[in-house]
Formats: structure tokens, C-alpha cells, sequence
């Protein structure tokens, strides 16, 4: 993968630039509010997660010699004065961002991210940052989900394979454990992130010695008292008493196919008959949250999860209506607040705080305030500069952890969860009222 | 995103590929087969994609010191004998490659991708190479489908910010580009592959100019007649109008929400009657097959399609049922079929290859032959050597673009296709009887 990014956006973003410097409108201030329009199906809260990647390609963005030398020769840029690569090449993000801290539970129509500076620097970083915080605020969701499903259980990410590249199986990793996640099987994350790291072995380290006791032998050999012996790749049961037969310590033993309720039972005994009783015993193969909460509804002996495919795609709602909008534009040397007006799909103008109460927030203008509700978008970058050191990455998983136990169950719900009330103040009505009428 | 890509993958491949070691099994030869064992509904093929992409992980594979310092540091490798990092650091992959060419159609239980050599290589790659191609193969086969229902109009792919992070939006742009569409809004994707990369202006546009009627035409003045104007910032007619009024010559405009029917056909009485009956009419906004295909049955007169959202999360399916299974491992120096016989997820034995006649496919054992039907795999890597020049993108665009058309309409239909006819050899069946009876 190429290491730089300044061309990770969408080409619209790149010839605005240049019509706004061309304009005459490059040091114009404007002010980008990023916001979640609606929840999927099932969903009544997003766990907002994505604001450090979303910095550093901030805060690095750059374009170097031969990525401007590709954009001159687009025939979109052919009418472009050459002022416009000069200014480019020296481009850097110089403006403010303010923001919820990642981990925080957020709602519809909440901005989660307001970036305002300099007209191009606020417009050129939309497609990056709608993609990696949408992504990011998916998967940490999702994972919120299956860990309130496993009711206690530990939950493991384990979907890399599936993820949409391998390096989105890196940011899917953090965003889960965010959401609540023990760990991750990507080793990646792990280096990056210092995330625990699980995994033993796969179905092809049993074929690939003469017999599975032989298999099993040898990874007891290798893993010690951390062993988890894969037990499906023949026959469950004989899988479990070859375990038992290894004869030493072992973690535990990992079902990855069939009928996980019936074969946790049934393997369950066998160890247990064999005198392994602290051995545990985790389940994978398809799991999502719904098949999650059926298995503890019936009390499936199993201790931990293995969530693949379904967590890293957040396959059920693979997408989010994140938008990006345009709130306020300095117009001859005044801010202005601005919104699009399109019949279906209208945005809110103005500079946006949410104030978050007891049991309801509010969307208002940023100069509102309001009594027993604090403001959740703090400053994180001025002037192209971060304001504070980034949380640990344990600190947010914390935050994450502390804030969806404070949500009512009903808006936890994994099915047609509640609305959380949300209200927006009478001030902002009034202003995308009047702005509506104005025109 | 930090460079390396040796840790973007499951520990378990590096616990096992330590375990192989320690267990003198390193130079055993064995073979995995990568294939997709069902498909998502209202599938009946999928576009093979992504080959590319994994052989340069694959050739460029390698362990550097602060990562192999890393894996030592992880409690699961305490008790790994030293030489095992000694082997980690000259790691490099060193086997064959056998693959179906990027842009062909396959169908469930064929194999797309076949490693060989030692066991530890071929057992690392697997996370990669099914993530990449996974991802690839499923965004290439949703284009296509698109393109299928636009019956002839241009799609172009503009999902990045909705993609699963903005690098998947590169590589999702390359396989959108395979399954026919006609270009992205993906900078880099253009950059680094060449693909035609469309754009003009957001509503940000409109919104940062005192009017509408300015920001036309100063977006005139930049783009000439490339310009393409976005029409439903406020109101869709007034923008038509003021689209018109600028009385330059211009490409098009683009609707991007609302009822796409009825603002295409007011947009072109508007166009048309200004005089503008070669301006095209783009919609855009949660556009899928079956919306392009109502769009185009009904007659509405769009000219291009930008397909976001859906496209790039491929929606409906994302993910597929790609799996990474070892096929044959050497015992005792002898080359011994082998699989995983689950009760609900078992796989086929031996190396296989996919035989493509008219109209029908064999699976069947590589030392096999039919008459008329021809190899589909090819040998791509020897000895950790790429055996040709990659092909142009534009020739492996051609070939989807030809073997599509050749695929049964019923096939191609976008609900409830027809399967393709898929057989096994009767060979590759009574191997798979034998080694189930021989347990």
C-alpha cells in the first residue's frame, strides 16, 4: 500500500480546492459539522470511534511532488493557474477541530466532528474522514452489540479475513475493542494498538500431522497451559477426548462449527468428566449477536466468543448515512450560517454543540448552554496543532464501557431498540427557519 | 498506516507456522486452495478480483526486527525454541502460485487461488489473501450487476467515504472499475492504477458562494465545458434554470436526491428547451441494481449513474463464504490429499483444478483432462518468482467484460439468477469417499 494519503479522497474534493483558491475564497473560514443523518434498523445509538486515525491523516496531510504532478495532468485541472500546485504543494491543515471523545455512545443528527479553517483545508479532508469514522463508529457499534449479547462472556474479534482489505481488519480490531471487545486475533493491531492478541490454531495444523492426537501433542508442546485445541476438523467428540488424552493443563478447546449449544454440552462433559473443569470452552463459526443471546438464553456452557465475519463487516447494517456538511461560510468578512435545502435530504445550519443531560441531549447552537447539560464537542486541534495528548487507548475502552451502562436497556435493546431523546434547541429551530424563509 | 504488511494477519498462522517449525515440519510441502463455498443470495457468479493485490503481499512478505521483536514479547511464543526467529527474519515466500485470472466469473467450490510450498508459507498467507481477495471479488461482482441493470448507461463509482475505511475505497475502486464501471471519484485509485476519475463539485460549492447563479459560474469558469453542475442544493428546477442561464457550454448536471424519475425528465424538458440537448443528466444518492434498473425500465433520461454507498460496501452481501483450505500435505516425504470433513462444513481433498467448457464447469483433480473443457488455473508464481507480467488493467476489465456476456442471461439475472452448471469430476468424488471412509 502506498504510504501516503493526500489522494485518498474523492477527485470533487481536489477541483473545489482549486475553484475556491481560484475564487479568491482559499483563506475564506468555513465551518464542516460531520453527523450520522439516521440509525440503521436496530440501532438506537452509535459508539463514535475513528478521531485518532481521523487526526493523524489530518494533521500529516500533504501532497508531494508526484501526486501534484498526477493531478496537473487531469484534464479537469487543464484551466487551473499554476499559483493553485504552488499552494498545494505547501498545503497543511491549519485549522481547528472539535470533537466527542472517541468511545462516547452518540445519536442521529449529533455532530460528532466539527473541523473549521480555511475553506479548501476544511473541504479537501471530507472523504477521508467520513470513511474512516463512519467505518470505525460501524464496527465499534456493532461490537458494543455482541458484547451486551454475550451477557458477560468474553468476546474476541476474530474477522480480519473478512474485512473490507486487511487494513481495515486493523481499525475494525480497535474499534471492537472499543466496543468492548477482550481482544483481537489481528497481529497488527496488537503491534500498533498493544491490544491483546489471541489465537492458536486452525483446522489445517490438525490435518497437517499423521493423527490429531498427534496434533494435539504437538501444540501442547508449543503453547503450554495457554493451549486451545480446535476440536471440529473431524468429529467433535473424538476431537474433545483426544484433548483430554493429551494428559496436561490446557486454556481450552474451541467449537467452530454445527450445533454450538448441543456440542458445548456435550463437550462440556466430557472435560469435566476427565477432570479438566477449568478448561473453557469458545465458540465461533457465523456468530453475530442474535445467535449470541440465543445460545445464553439456553445456557450453552460456553465462556468465550469468537466473532468474525458478521463484527467486521457489521454485516447486518454494513453502512451509515454519515454526512459532512458545510454549517457556516464567512461572507465578506461576516460567518454566515448555510445549509443545503434539497426537499429530502436537508442538513442544519449553524455551529452545532450537543449538551448532553441526564437521560436526553440537546443539539443546539455552539453559544447556548444549558443547565445540567454539559457540552460533549471539546476542542482537539488548534490551529493545526492538537490541544492534548490522545487518550489511551484503555481510557476510551473504558468511557465506551461506562457510557452504554448508563444508556436505558431500552435503547440497548438488540431489537427494535428506543429512541434516546434528542431535542433540538429552540435557537436552532429558528435559525434554520428563518434561513429556510430567507431565500 | 504503517508500511509492513507481515503482521496484518490472524496470530494463529504465526503460533502454527512456529509449531511447524519446532515440529520439523518447515520444508514439508503443502497446497491450500482459496474458494468461496456458497453465495449470497441473488448470486449466481461472482467476478474473480484482488489476485494482483495478494501476489504483491505475497512477494513482498517479510519480517523486520521491531515486528519479530514484538512476537517475542507475546506470552503464546514463551516457550518457541530461538531458531524459530532466526527462520521468521530470512522469511520469504518461496512456493507456486496457480490462479484464475482477475476479471473471470467462477462459481461456488471452485478454487480461485492455489499455494504450494513449504507448509509455514503457505499457512501464513491465508488471513491476507483471503481478506484482499474476499473483499475484491465481492466489490468487482457488485459491479458488475450495476452496470448490469444501467443496460448500457455509465456508472461511475464514488463510495469511498462509505467505504470500510478510505484504502478500501482504493482497491474497491480498481474492482468496480473490472466489473465495468467507467471510472471513480477515488484520486489515488487513479493515480496508482489508472483508472479515468470523475468529479466536479458537492453542495459545499453551492453553499460557499452568495448564490447559485455565482457558484455555477465561477464552477464554469474552472471546469469550461467539463463543467457538470449539481442541481438539487436548494431546488432542483431553479437549479436547472440557473444551470442553463449561464450560457456557456457544459457536460452535465447531477441530481442527487428526490425522485430521480421525475427531476430527470422536468431537468431535460429545462436543458433541452435552453438548447443544451447534449448536456448529460447524472443521478446519484443511495443508488443500487435494483434502483438504477427501475430508473432505466421506467425510461427516465440519466445519462450516468454514480454509484456510492451500496457499490462500495456491496450492500446486500457483504461479505462472502471465501475460505483457505488445505488440500495436500506431504507425509513421510509422499504427497497425501487431505480436508476437514465437519459435519456442516466439510471440504473437497486434493488439488484441484476448475476445467471451463461451454456453458458448464468441472471441478476436478489437476491431473485430470475433459475434452473441450480448458484449465482455468494458471501458474502465476514459481518458486517465489512471478512467471509473467501482470496483465493491463484494461485487458483484465475486457475480459469480465467479455466472459460476463457469455454467462447464461438467467445467470446474470439480478434476483433469483439461475445456478451455473458446476459438476465434480467423478475422480475428485470418489477421493473424497475414500479418505471420508479411510478415518
Amino acid at each position: 500500500m502506498h504510504d501516503m494519503k493526500a489522494l485518498l479522497t474523492d477527485l470533487y474534493e481536489l477541483t473545489m480546492a482549486a475553484g475556491y483558491w481560484q475564487a479568491g475564497k482559499s483563506a475564506e473560514r468555513a465551518t464542516f459539522e460531520l453527523s450520522i443523518r439516521r440509525l440503521p434498523a436496530n440501532r438506537s445509538y452509535l459508539l463514535a470511534t475513528g478521531l485518532e486515525e481521523a487526526l493523524a491523516y489530518l494533521l500529516d496531510l500533504a501532497f508531494n511532488p508526484p501526486e501534484i504532478d498526477y493531478l496537473r495532468s487531469q484534464p479537469v485541472f487543464s484551466q487551473v493557474s499554476p499559483g493553485f500546485w504552488d499552494y498545494l504543494s505547501r498545503f497543511r491543515f491549519t485549522g481547528d477541530v472539535w470533537a466527542v471523545g472517541e468511545g462516547t455512545p452518540v445519536f442521529a443528527g449529533e455532530p460528532l466532528l466539527r473541523i473549521s479553517g480555511p475553506l479548501p483545508e476544511a473541504q479537501i479532508a471530507e472523504t477521508y474522514l467520513l470513511s474512516t469514522i463512519t467505518f470505525q463508529t460501524l464496527i465499534a457499534t456493532k461490537a458494543a452489540r455482541i458484547v451486551e449479547a454475550a451477557a458477560g462472556r468474553g468476546v474476541v474479534e476474530f474477522g480480519t479475513r473478512r474485512a473490507h482489505t486487511p487494513q481495515a481488519g486493523v481499525l475494525g480490531a480497535r474499534a471492537a475493542y472499543i466496543g468492548g471487545c477482550m481482544g483481537t486475533s489481528n497481529v497488527e493491531a496488537g503491534y500498533r494498538f498493544g491490544i491483546p492478541v489471541y489465537g492458536t490454531a486452525a483446522h489445517s495444523w490438525t490435518q497437517a500431522f499423521d493423527s490429531e492426537p498427534e496434533a494435539f501433542c504437538r501444540l501442547q508442546q508449543l503453547l503450554g497451559d495457554r493451549t486451545i485445541y480446535l476440536l471440529d476438523t473431524y468429529d467433535v467428540e473424538a476431537g474433545a477426548r483426544n484433548a483430554a488424552a493429551v494428559g496436561q493443563p490446557f486454556l481450552g478447546v474451541r467449537l467452530d462449527s454445527g450445533d454450538l449449544e448441543a456440542q458445548s454440552r456435550l463437550v462440556r462433559r466430557i472435560l469435566d468428566d476427565a477432570g479438566y473443569r477449568e478448561a473453557r470452552i469458545m465458540a465461533s463459526g457465523d456468530l453475530n449477536e442474535q445467535r449470541i443471546a440465543a445460545l445464553v438464553r439456553a445456557g450453552a456452557p460456553i465462556d468465550w466468543f469468537g466473532a468474525g465475519t458478521e463484527l467486521a463487516t457489521s454485516a447486518d447494517a454494513p453502512h451509515l448515512a454519515s454526512i459532512y456538511k458545510l454549517v457556516e461560510i464567512e461572507r465578506g468578512g461576516q460567518p454566515r450560517p448555510t445549509a443545503k435545502r434539497s426537499a429530502d435530504k436537508p442538513s442544519w445550519p449553524g455551529i452545532k454543540q450537543v449538551f448532553r443531560g441526564p437521560g436526553y441531549d440537546i443539539v443546539g447552537l455552539e453559544c447556548e448552554s444549558f443547565a445540567g447539560a454539559a457540552p460533549l464537542l471539546e476542542p482537539v486541534v488548534e490551529r493545526g496543532r492538537r490541544v492534548a495528548e490522545p487518550p489511551a487507548l484503555s481510557q476510551i475502552r473504558g468511557r465506551a464501557r461506562a457510557q452504554l451502562a448508563e444508556l436505558p436497556a431500552a435503547c440497548r435493546r438488540l431489537e427494535n431498540p428506543e429512541p434516546y431523546p434528542v431535542r433540538y434547541s429552540e435557537k436552532l429551530q429558528a435559525l434554520c427557519a428563518q434561513l429556510g424563509a430567507s431565500r
